[in-house]
């Protein structure tokens, strides 16, 4: 099995690292992916600057690691599927991401839109990501560990290709997971804040705050279920119709001068 | 009614200016817009930097325009909702975008994605885009004016708070608008090409090409429907969980150790 890599942390990022290790236990493993970090680059493109590209090499200075992207991940998947890669991947796998990506978030976030990329190309994609908490250091390898169960787990159930996941790990240093649920999108808002600050010429700037907290999530979807401990997967489209809203619509008295 | 209007190609676009006077005749209008151009920005946001607000003046030098963020343009829905604005807006309005964001470039787009962040705030958001050929410069006035209208038939018809729709405007050099289609969005992926280069130093890069054509939209959507000379109007949602596909997944097996 061919897999591409790629995420939105960056190509030295640790949790692409201990994902890749993971992975090479699955099949052979591509990694093409930024080479700075990209969080909450969401689906942007690149079209006004050239993507370079860079060759990068593991510690020993000799065997290849992957490509380092100067653009976004959904650049990165692009670039690997139409120029890079020597052959099409079977499966194409984006973390893991340094904090989850449920709810709302998954429009903001770069790892799933570089899942969403793939998809685009009839390509099964996973985007995994690992929930943080501000009490302890990210265990990536422990957490690469279960994003490879629960990959091998769809695999196993031979989705169509195209077939789209996000998987979002709770953080392990609250105890054991408790297992695997499939779960929704939350769909609620998150609660933030900005910090009013004046520069030093007199100009307003702000900063977003730290806190980025969903205060009322739904229950049963994958921000609750991950909340309980819980990894949870949800199978995801990029068809944003609201199909339910065409007929309705279609009914409107529609005023139209040309 | 208070009516946002924010774009992505920046506050300075001939867009925004025409769908600011088309807006203005039906409310108050509050601009707060992206710096610079912002294309292709998806719904990526503002974590690491600080974003800078200015406020621009029109031609007099006297009125106020309306804020200039150096952002995303989900960044300045966020600031004029939580910051910016004195009160809510009734109506928050996004273009009108040089360039259709029709398929599955509505997942790229800037513009639709400040009209999503307005949603996830339970406001009604409505994405306006004019779709440009090589032929001829955009007629922006005469688009904003079609922008209106539609604008006008959706608040007509009462839609729920929070809804969100995507409006793209057929070529106006192509010949008169044949009227308004709803219409769901086209999910095929698009032709794409690299060029690849290599610079002074050696190092490889790539251009992506200006050709991104869809060589086989599925009939009666989007891209269909605004190639034949109609304006499309999308009902959008943000919930990107493919539910049909949840109860099959809960039957799945799911292997997990911990």
């Amino acid at each position: 099995m061919r897999i591409l890599l790629t995420n939105d942390d960056g190509i030295y990022a640790p949790g692409l690292k201990a994902l890749r290790k993971e992975m090479q236990k699955l099949g052979d493993v591509s990694v093409v992916a930024p080479a700075t970090e990209q969080s909450a680059a969401g689906h942007s493109v690149t079209l006004l600057a050239p993507l370079l590209v860079q060759e990068v090499f593991e510690d020993d200075n000799t065997t290849f690691f992957g490509w380092a992207v100067e653009g976004r991940p959904a650049d990165c998947v692009k670039l690997a599927l139409l120029e890079l890669l020597k052959e099409p991947p079977d499966l194409i796998v984006s973390g893991l991401n340094a904090g989850s990506n449920a709810g709302i978030n998954v429009l903001y976030s770069g790892t799933v839109a570089a899942a969403v990329e793939g998809a685009f190309f009839h390509h099964t994609a996973i985007a995994c990501s690992l929930e943080y908490t501000k009490q302890a250091k990210l265990d990536f390898p422990a957490a690469a560990g279960y994003a490879r169960q629960v990959v091998e787990s769809i695999l196993a159930n031979q989705p169509k290709k195209g077939s789209l996941f996000n998987v979002n790990i709770p953080p392990l240093e609250r105890g054991p997971v408790k297992g695997i649920r499939v779960m929704p999108q939350n769909v609620s808002v998150y609660e933030e804040k900005f910090d009013r600050r004046i520069n030093p010429r007199g100009r307003m700037y702000f900063w977003t705050s730290p806190e980025f907290r969903c205060p009322e999530p739904h229950p049963d979807t994958d921000v609750t279920a991950l909340a309980e401990g819980f990894i949870t997967v949800t199978p995801l489209k990029f068809d944003l119709t609201n199909h339910a809203a065409l007929e309705p619509m279609r009914n409107w008295e529609w005023t139209f001068q040309g």
